[in-house]
């Protein structure tokens, strides 16, 4: 996040307050946005079997053009609850669109945090009702809002872009959780993405689905799923007055907003990554030359995981060994004669065998620089992928041991 | 391993001895064992499409019915080292037919250790020679022999059964390796199952490779598949007398012979898993009740490879949340509401919810025990596997972090 926080777009007003969810009185635990105007939505979830009830409802819901209010609680996940749990979140929906004046069906919600437990919804509902009262499009409101979504984050995640697009000046302002390195329950991802672009429901949800798959779902910490991810599109379409809100971006325009999407989704994305209090190191993981870019994926995915590629980056060690053999166990084929590899820039392996490097060099290039880049290219084809994950720490397993249900 | 080691089966004499790859002079580094008629043998290789050269040469000659020698060594995994290490291999395997009579053609090769240097080969070669002049098959030849398979492993693991199978007395006895939580390279697995019996070179390979899959195969430790993993299963047929050997095993006395084969696999996988230095518990992953015993393998395999559920159990936290989300992304489909899971037998989650459960007695039974159960049920068919894994541990990390290569 920049010093400078991005503006609210235009058509949104939202506030984050203590509801009571948390035990620490100065933690935001809930954030109400409100939408001036009926406003597209696009959502992409967990693919977890096991979903928490507000992913059950939104999924339903989205994509949609006439979203009114979203409310996000943390503290509590909402997950794991049965009937009780789908009742609650669908009388957060129905405090929240009170809130905007609207239906329960015009309302999204999400929640994060413990799972397992009943939600304190008459402190929620309470909540809700007095956020309704505070939703503002200033700065306060907007970190506040952002407060609202933290669990075992230590930084507020915004991001924000203004484009001219078809001559209209648009903003795009976002803003996620997700404690990378420390899952407290499992990690779980919440980001949402407000924008006063015109943008029709399904070309927000295109554009929302193809920014996730190259952003968040490239995120890898300790590649558990949570029951509760969950990303939103906002376009409330006001950028250019209320007059304009049908004509819906299309053409080149369409696309540099997508591309904005997934600038900020990235940013979002790798401010999770960044944010794990075990974390010493953000590994960026660049797989080039395979058959495809689904192998690319696997192979990327595969060294993302490794806990022996983890831990050797946490103790600068260079082990080329790691990476080129977790490489060789992601279930794809390639031609072993072909594989190269470098460590911070630094040849490693070449031509499928290792290559003499200066290992002190190496080692405190990873230890010198939180960034460390891994490029391992094939000679199959032109599939690619990058991932990003982080080093493997005692600190890690000791935040994760400790941490107690 | 018992106090009492296994008998030597009848066929085989071994030695294990210092070449000079180790630094330490007081440890074992090779392995000679030499048959004394030509013997059945089949193997299981890594899946890895990275695999070391003695992989390359064992995997095209087995199964085969005309073994006479089989060396190891360990300290160095002749792995990712090109064309010398595939001529490396095969001079071992020359040595080695040269210390048993045979020709290269009749010996199998295993490395575990560093990878990515050349072989000290002249050391070995020596080594080799000098252990043919000293193999027996006594005691202390079984036991420096498994020396000489040993890495970071604390312990020789040694496994022996003996079964009347036809109304012979048959012996087998099997070496395995391989460190559970520490993986200084990756957590190479070797391991040797001997027997007198006489077995038909595919049968042998299916009875092997059905053991294998329910045994080795179903180990977590950190999922890191290795350039080197090596099962092998020798039968001299040796065990009612020269002339009966071309009598091999069918029918009912197969079938046992197969499960005793099972048996030694699994008490040596357990001895793999239980001897990580990290290592504070044993986990059983037992998944019951899916669609199939894939997608049942599918989920014990996302459990057992999930650090949060690993490091809940090294915390004692008897986390429902994070073993019922883990299996819930395994990629399998199954009825929500039909999950349920035991811990150490206490039910902590019936019918798709969370039950009330005294959480202090079953953190307890965690703490007290190193052994833990988890049971996972279903309510989709009849599919189950069996997993086992280990909790993650500060000292895992530390000791992989602070490996250097």
């Amino acid at each position: 996040m920049s010093d400078k926080l991005p503006r609210v777009p235009k058509g949104f007003r939202l506030a984050g307050l203590h509801c009571g969810i948390k035990s620490d009185e100065a933690k935001e635990d809930l954030t109400l946005v409100v939408c001036d105007h009926p406003t597209v939505a696009a959502g992409v979830y967990t693919q977890n079997k096991i979903f928490a009830a507000p992913v059950a409802i939104d999924r339903e819901r989205t994509p949609m053009a006439n979203l009114r209010a979203v409310v996000v609680n943390s503290g509590n996940a909402n997950a794991c609850t049965g009937q009780r749990g789908l009742d609650d979140a669908n009388s957060m929906c129905q405090a929240a669109g009170d809130a905007a004046g609207a239906a329960a069906e015009e309302a999204l919600v999400m929640s994060t945090g413990l799972i397992g437990e009943p939600l304190p919804i008459d402190k929620i509902l309470t909540g809700i009702a007095a956020a309704g009262e505070k939703v503002a499009a200033d700065d306060d409101s907007l970190l506040s809002a952002a407060r609202g979504f933290m669990t075992t984050d230590t930084v507020p995640k915004l991001a924000g872009r203004s484009l001219s697009l078809d001559g209209t000046s648009v903003q795009l302002t976002g803003i996620a959780k997700g404690a990378a390195m420390i899952g407290p329950n499992m990690a779980t991802m919440l980001g949402m993405i407000m924008t006063d672009a015109a943008i029709a429901p399904d070309a927000s949800q295109a554009i929302l689905s193809a920014a996730v798959a190259e952003t968040f779902n490239c995120i890898r910490v300790e590649g558990h799923t949570s029951t509760n991810d969950t990303v939103l599109l906002l376009a409330s379409g006001a950028a250019a007055g209320e007059e304009s809100n049908s004509e819906a971006l299309s053409g080149p325009a369409l696309d540099e907003f997508g591309a904005a999407v997934t600038d900020i989704c990235r940013e979002l994305a790798l401010a999770i990554v960044a944010d794990g209090e075990g974390t010493t190191h953000v590994i960026t993981v660049d797989v080039t030359g395979c058959e495809s870019d689904e192998s690319a994926r696997e192979i990327a995915l595969a060294v993302s995981d490794s806990p022996l590629v983890k831990t050797a980056i946490a103790g600068a060690d260079p082990n080329w060994g790691r990476i080129v053999s977790a490489a060789g166990y992601a279930g794809v084929t390639f031609d072993t004669t072909q594989v190269a590899l470098k460590l911070n820039g630094v040849s490693l392996y070449h031509a499928g065998e290792p290559v003499e490097f200066d290992a002190v060099a190496v080692s405190k290039s990873i230890r010198d620089e939180r960034d460390v880049l891994v490029e391992l290219s094939f000679g199959d084809g032109d599939g690619a992928a990058r991932f990003w994950t982080t080093d493997l720490t005692t600190e890690y397993v000791r935040l994760n041991a400790d941490y107690h249900t």
